[in-house]
């Protein structure tokens, strides 16, 4: 069903463009080894049949028709990376996706819909400190605003663009219209399936991080002097706070909740801590849970707060919508996974994708595969040619069920 | 008994030596201040009728002979502050002993014992990082190389003895022989007086810290893509052995115990914590107390670590002996404290003093007296006239009572 040989000598060969010697690849948006990247792309397209242009932006887009007058299926992922990152991370999409379509090429297989694959251009954010630049742009949802967003140099997303030497047109004519649904094969980057002994998994959804920020000031004392019954310690409220953060969260299926980053003041070994200031990142692809667990941690902190004399302050970083995947797209995957033997295993993806950018547009389903002890972004990052093999075939059978 | 407008005055005036616009006090051990501060004393103790003499690191000692051939009592505290300090810490102890000395010359009573009191240098080790360097002189633990240590500008505790003026002679020459006991008015530091409404109170002994650091180490993952059950969150197993502290450390009556200083790696948003550092600072005048506080802790630190699989590891930073007050001493100040009219409660210190380096060497008494809000090294800082007035009075009766 799939040329497995192929595929894993596309894997090599794209690995080793930008790959430091300690094995890390480095390929940034708009920079000569994502352009060689790109073109190397390119080739194993239009080797697999496909018409191949870049658009406004740089997303390069390999394109087939149809034999009926259909909308378009998108399949596709990244080839950028973060700093010395893997091999796998998106690179992993778009080249499962291509060999899909080589494979149904060669064994005559012609689809009723259109296919495009897309290279999306920097997913990761590396570079400008913002990421799914492309998706965004095929989303209609890129701002010339955001093209003003700048990288340590002072170069903008604009400037970068006129000087990779993309044809300058409206961003509006990146959108991608008529489109029947999105499909992206993507490393886990977690242990789900690892610790469920299958390959691959259905996706459900993409969950959004809520970031709060927690403020607890208590009374910075001396450590020696102050007996424990008069104490307003704020590291104290703050562990009880944390470590209910896990009890709360563990109590809801699919949430996850982190605290991250902590900051005692004034942080002396003899002086009891006076304020204390940390954050917490809830996940969950459902929206209600999600709000659920930030209600159940604030009201336990409230709790702690008035009990023992501290001030708590609460303020919101940043709050994105969940997104979920296609209840159809996902009945599909399931079934596909089923076919090749494999037990089927649905999970939310706690980190984002290019597809979360389309949550207004079209239905989108993801396929996950196994991530070897869940790293990456790191050279380390590892997935077998056995796992990547059945991620092919089930995005193959996905493919063709849906076109059907 | 007390002449307490004189000492008010003399508070007052001390008070303006080193004194910045914001009220905050700056007396460092071989300063020009510090210097004006020791001949504001002199004076002082000379119109109390103690004939003045500096040891060769620069103690300030006034000195009266007994009615018979007996050893002598110590009195005093310290005239030096930390950075914005306040006016009654070390400097009230030294007053107030010379207004009960200048009180009983008044009062035509003469003392049995040969009398010193003692301006001690550097208690609060500001300058070199080293306190209590006169304390240490007397009883005989000062050695040559402490005198090595070196302020900000690399000028040495040797070199500072030096330019400040004092007679190069042996460090052994500053040792005190033939000591009867050493008793010392000290403000209390803490809020331990001021909760139970009252002016003075006894010191039972000084807690020595013992400082320790605990590392612990799990697995720095991603926030999104790390379920709940599967993390090693090294700030949740911290957080659970935090809150312990507080719980372990209640359970026992005189001990204190604080977390103050702590450090999350990598601490990102969106990084579960990989390691998290901090150091316990634990104290109690009854040593296997602290002992046992500190086997608790550790013991349910460990339970913690293996629960989570995580590494633990714990050192230890400093291990002070505590010291205890003479019980008959203690016994003379309650009789004392009685006598004013005052409900006896007696405390431990949290805070070290002078006294700790005597434990060796002769017995040792403390009369703590109230402090606002438990307020010091501070500007705010302060102690009312009363409850001066009142520590005064106890210090009189106690060294009537000891002189007996």
């Amino acid at each position: 069903m799939i040329n497995t040989q192929r595929l894993s000598e596309h894997i090599e060969e794209l690995s080793l463009i930008g790959r430091a010697t300690d094995g890390g690849i480095n390929r940034f948006s708009y920079t000569d080894d994502e352009k060689r990247a790109n073109e190397l792309i390119e080739q194993y397209m239009k080797s697999a049949g496909l018409t191949v242009h870049y658009d406004t932006v740089g997303n390069l887009i390999g394109s087939q028709g149809g034999t009926e007058n259909l909308p378009t299926i998108l399949l596709g992922s990244h080839i950028d990376t973060v700093p010395s990152g893997g091999r796998f991370d998106g690179s992993l999409g778009v080249l499962v996706a291509i060999e899909v379509i080589h494979s149904l090429k060669e064994q005559g297989i012609n689809l009723r819909h259109p296919v495009k694959v897309i290279a999306f251009k920097d997913e990761e954010g590396t570079r400008f400190g913002f990421g799914m630049i492309g998706s965004r742009a095929i989303a209609g949802t890129l701002s010339t605003i955001d093209l003003q967003r700048m990288d340590e140099d002072g170069v903008t997303i604009e400037q970068a663009i006129a000087m990779y030497g993309f044809d300058k047109k409206p961003l509006s004519s990146a959108k991608l219209e008529d489109i029947k649904l999105y499909l992206e094969v993507h490393i886990e980057q977690g242990k789900v399936l690892e610790s469920n002994g299958v390959a691959v998994g259905n996706v459900t959804g993409i969950a959004g991080p809520l970031w709060l920020k927690f403020q607890l000031t208590g009374l910075a004392e001396h450590a020696g002097t102050t007996p424990m019954n008069q104490r307003q310690d704020a590291l104290v409220g703050a562990s009880l706070i944390i470590a209910e953060v896990e009890k709360i969260t563990k109590q809801y299926d699919s949430s996850v909740a982190t605290v991250g980053k902590l900051i005692v003041k004034p942080n002396g070994v003899n002086v009891i801590p006076g304020e204390v200031e940390w954050t917490i990142d809830i996940r969950d692809i459902d929206e209600n849970q999600r709000n659920q667990v930030e209600r159940d941690i604030i009201q336990f902190a409230e709790t702690i707060a008035n009990e023992r004399q501290l001030q708590l302050h609460v303020t919101e970083l940043q709050r994105v919508d969940p997104v979920h995947c296609d209840i159809n797209i996902q009945n599909v995957i399931k079934e596909s996974i089923q076919e090749i033997d494999e037990t089927v295993i649905s999970l939310p993806s706690g980190a984002g994708h290019d597809a979360m950018q389309f949550k207004e547009c079209f239905p989108i389903g993801m396929i996950f595969v196994r991530s070897k002890d869940g790293i990456s972004h790191n050279p380390k990052e590892f997935t077998s040619e056995e796992d990547i093999e059945k991620s092919a075939k089930v995005l193959f059978k996905s493919l063709v069920k849906l076109d059907n």
